[in-house]
Order: C-alpha cells, then structure tokens, then sequence
C-alpha cells in the first residue's frame, strides 16, 4: 500500500540498499519471500521485541535513528543474555504514511547502525500501515551451551555489567518535561536522556560474562528480572545496597535524583530499557553487587527504605 | 506492563500454556530471554509479517481466532512459497489493554492452531501495550534448496495453487456492509467472508510445488506478484483470461461480484491475502493458467476490459 507521497516499493529500495550485506552466510536477503541463511553446527536462538510509538518512543523525544537502535539492541541484547553470537534480524514496522522518506531512512540506518555493533545484518522485514508507528524485530544467534536464567547456584556472586538506571532517569526527565540544561547535573541528566534515547548496551560485557552460570537481560528491572533468576534457578538473590552504592555512576544518578525529588533507587532497582546484564557465578567480569543464597525471593540488603514498587518481590 | 485487569505475567502463563510443545527440536521455548532450538544441516530460511488492526483486520470482523489463524498462515505460506519446511514462529503482539483474557486466549489458539497445521510451534514472543492491536510474527525454516522467485524460464507454464480472489470478496462485502443472507449467491458470499477473515490455505498444494522453477506467495495479488517474478526472472508473464475463467470457482466469484456490482478480475488480478501460490515450471502441480515468454513485464491475455489498476504492470 502507498505510504503517503511515496510507494512502499521505494521505500523497500532504500531499506534494501541500507541492509545490504556481503554477509556469506546470508545466501538470500530482502527481495523473495524470505531471506535464506547457511545452516550453523550449533543451536539457534531466537527472541523478539516489539516498540510501540507512544508507549516505547515518541517522535518528539527520540530521533528515528535513535528509535531504530534501540529496538535493535532490545532484541540483540536478549541473545547475548543467552550466551549467544547474534546472526542476523528481520523487522516489521508499521508507518502512519505521515513519516517522511528520510525519517524512515534514518530509522532503517539506526536499526543497521545497531546491528553492525554485533555483526548481524538485518535480512528480510515487512512494512505496513498503521495508526501509530511498531516496530518489531526478531532476532536470531547461534549458541554452543546456551546460559540460562534459571543456573545460578548457591554460592555464586551476582554481577552486573554496568549500573542500571540512566534509562528510568532519561524518562522521569523528558516524562516530567525537565529541561537538562536547567539542572546542576545538566550533564548526568543529558546521559540520562540520551540512554533513554538509544542506551548504549555493553554488548562486550556480556561475552565477557560467557562462564557465568546464568545469564540474563535486565531490560525489565534488577529487582523484577533478579526475582525471575532467582525463581527459576530456586535460590534467593540477595543483592547488598553498598556494593551498588559504591559502583561509580551511582553517585552520579543520586545527584541527578536529589535535584529533581527522584528516589534513585527507584531508577537503579526498578528501571530498564538500560539491558544491562545480570550474572550468577563465580570469579566473573563485571561489578560484584550480591551473591545467591539458599530460600527464594530478591532483596537488597541494607537499604533502609525499600521502594514501594519493590514490596511484592520480597 | 498491567494489560487491563490482568497482569503481563498472568497472560504469558496462558500463553505458554496454549505454546507448549513437545518438539525435540525445541531445546527451550517461552521463559527465557530467547528460546533455543537444535541445528539444522540445511539452509534456514526468515520471514516476518504484521497486522494491524483496522487495517488488516477489525475486531467486529473477525473472531481473535480467525485474527490469529490469519497472521500465522502469512508467515507459513511465505516459507511454503521458499520450497521450505516451516520450523517454528515467533510472536509479538500489542495489546490496547481492553481486550478481555478470553479474546487474548482465543487470539494465540488461532496462532497455534494455524501453526500445529505445519507442525512448527510458536516458541518466544513479546507481549508490550499500545493504541491498537498489532501482531508480528517471524517464522523460520528450513530448506536445501529454496525456489526463488526468479528461477521462471521462457517455456515454462504458470500455475495457481487455487483461484486467487475469495479474500478480496470478502473484503468488498465487509468494507461495504453487505449483509451475505441478503444474496441469492450467499454461500459464496459467506465463503469470501471465511477466506478474508482466515484464508484456508494450500499448505499441501505449496509442497506439491517444489519442483518449480519459481514459486511466490501471492499475497499482493496475481498481477503485482506476476510481475514481481517475471522482473526478477528477466521474463514476461502471459496469463490467459480464459484458462482462468475455466477455473471451478471463478463462475462462483463471478457470480456474486455480478450481484454485488464488483468486477470479478479486480478480486482474482489484485485480491492478496488469499495466499494463493503461484509456480513456473514444467508439469506442475495446480491449475495452469499461462505460460513464460521472451520480454518483461505481464499480460492477462483474452481479457477484454483490463480493471484500471492493472494498467501499469502492462
């Protein structure tokens, strides 16, 4: 169908040239009914990811670039929490037809820029019409042993591979429509903003965490995703306030969040979208925040005053 | 994210529910950040439509079942039209929050059952909130050797799976509030309704196919996928009017369209949906309705008034 003053063949050409790769083990890409890879010796992962305008992204906030990475790295970041070597993607976007050619451009050119990051070439999509702008994307990997959510043992240490946060702060900002430039941590709020926009995902740190026990994206929170570990390997996660408190950008998050009556904590326990990765096990990279004890559940020890939202978890 | 009165994680342990497999290829479906599956020795083969609602589909139209049938069977039918063998999907799906859990249930029935019918279980998916409903599903494959759309030969003849158009009528009778009891061709009305709301499609006849020269999805229609092929192909597409006016049921799709005062080849040249296959080669399977000549571009030879948007593809 037309979408809006060009046809959805012109845009198809643009995204093709856009997509293309030399990748060899992709024997077929945009342009038959589907895309053709050569098969791997191990197993396949698969996850997929859908960002809706309005509730993920909204145009007057975010960049289309910045919109095409972060769906990106959503589904990229879920592979590599499996241990996995992401290998290539396919995305579904609905356009309204009030997009101009170049917004969808540089949303093609965002998703490839982010896709590049891990050396997987976007392959195949579909584009349709819509009241709002979705995208969804798909992504696939290829693992020997995947890492699961449920391995952490008692005994083990809980990593991150950053501090979560800056994400929850960028919104709490531009939800609140607090101007960066106002603030005394201007330049915290900024970093905020801007990982809100397209987060910056440590795709490195999480091949580095490959001899963890489990693995996983904390794309939803610490606190609900660790419950989820904790659950799944049937042990009890307890993380120690002071070991994240004196994990560098925390001080930088608190000052941010004193200034504009946030609770940090509420940021550093409850945000995601960061797709800051989690860890059980022992010796690993990354910044030691807990460890897995016998009993089930999440906590934090040593916080005195829990965040509201975080009651239910313990 | 709460979806109405029920929460995110009450709707994925329904979900799961109704996508548990137990596939051996499946070493881990639904809960993980990705589900992994076992290696295959031949080519993988991806694809990915959307739906959205009130473009695709209207809730007042059709039943979640019929919804979730229809989507499943867009993204088979393309591996089928690859000469592949479907594997397993994945899906995402917006949810406005209103939709009771029975529909939500209904819904991932009707991908499910879509999906048993190519034995390739739904394996991951993402569950997010937005304005209307939207449905994206990827579906993987496998295949040693795919059918390109670009294989037709100068001498081969073109072949329908079935006749292209029911979903466009029903379509037509929908968008136009025509009531089917009211027509003296109400069983063919009904029937369009059935294939517009969730095409019964040719699995088997697709399978029959494999050994065309080119095999496509008809989706976008007889006349823009034709041409799409004999474009990639370097060849012209001659169709004959008569060959398929001598199909069974377009005297039935006639029919009604007289009665309903359509023009019965703007539903069987532009009607999609239908995920009608059509093959170049020798000795198909199917019905014959032309054949593969010297030049570019397409023709429907014998048919005297050539609907209007056909003209460009001439």
């Amino acid at each position: 169908m037309g979408l809006g003053e060009f046809s959805e063949s012109d845009v198809i050409v643009e995204l093709a040239k856009i997509f293309a790769t030399d990748d060899p083990r992709i024997l077929l890409g945009i342009g038959d009914d589907a895309a053709v890879i050569a098969p791997s010796e191990v197993n396949s992962v698969i996850t997929t990811d859908m960002a809706v305008e309005g509730v993920h992204f909204r145009k007057q906030w975010s960049s289309a670039f910045e919109i095409g990475r972060k769906i990106t790295a959503a589904n990229l970041a879920d592979l590599l929490a499996m241990g996995a070597t992401p290998s290539h993607l396919v995305a579904a976007i609905s356009l309204t037809g009030d997009e101009p050619l170049a917004w969808i451009v540089e949303l093609a050119q965002g998703m490839a820029h982010e896709a590049r990051r891990c050396k997987a070439p976007i392959v195949g999509g579909d584009l349709v019409k819509g009241s709002v702008v979705t995208i969804s994307m798909t992504a696939i990997g290829y693992v020997k042993n995947p890492i699961l959510r449920s391995g952490a043992q008692v005994g083990d240490r809980l990593y991150v591979s950053n501090i979560p946060g800056w994400s929850a702060a960028g919104w709490h900002l531009l939800s609140h429509g607090i101007n960066p430039e106002s603030l005394a941590s201007s330049k915290q709020a900024k970093r905020g903003i801007q990982q809100f926009c397209a987060p910056e995902v440590s795709y490195e740190a999480a091949r580095l965490m490959r001899n963890a026990h489990a693995l996983i994206d904390i794309s939803d929170g610490l606190m609900t995703q660790g419950a989820q570990m904790a659950s799944a390997s049937h042990v009890r996660c307890e993380f120690s306030a002071a070991k994240i408190e004196a994990i560098d950008e925390f001080a930088d998050l608190a000052q941010l969040a004193d200034e504009v009556n946030a609770n940090v904590w509420d940021w550093v326990g409850a945000g995601g979208e960061d797709h800051v990765f989690l860890a059980a096990g022992k010796d690993l990279s990354g910044t030691c925040i807990g460890e897995v004890v016998t009993g089930d559940g999440i906590a934090i020890i040593g916080l005195e005053h829990v965040p509201q939202g975080f009651v239910h978890f313990n």
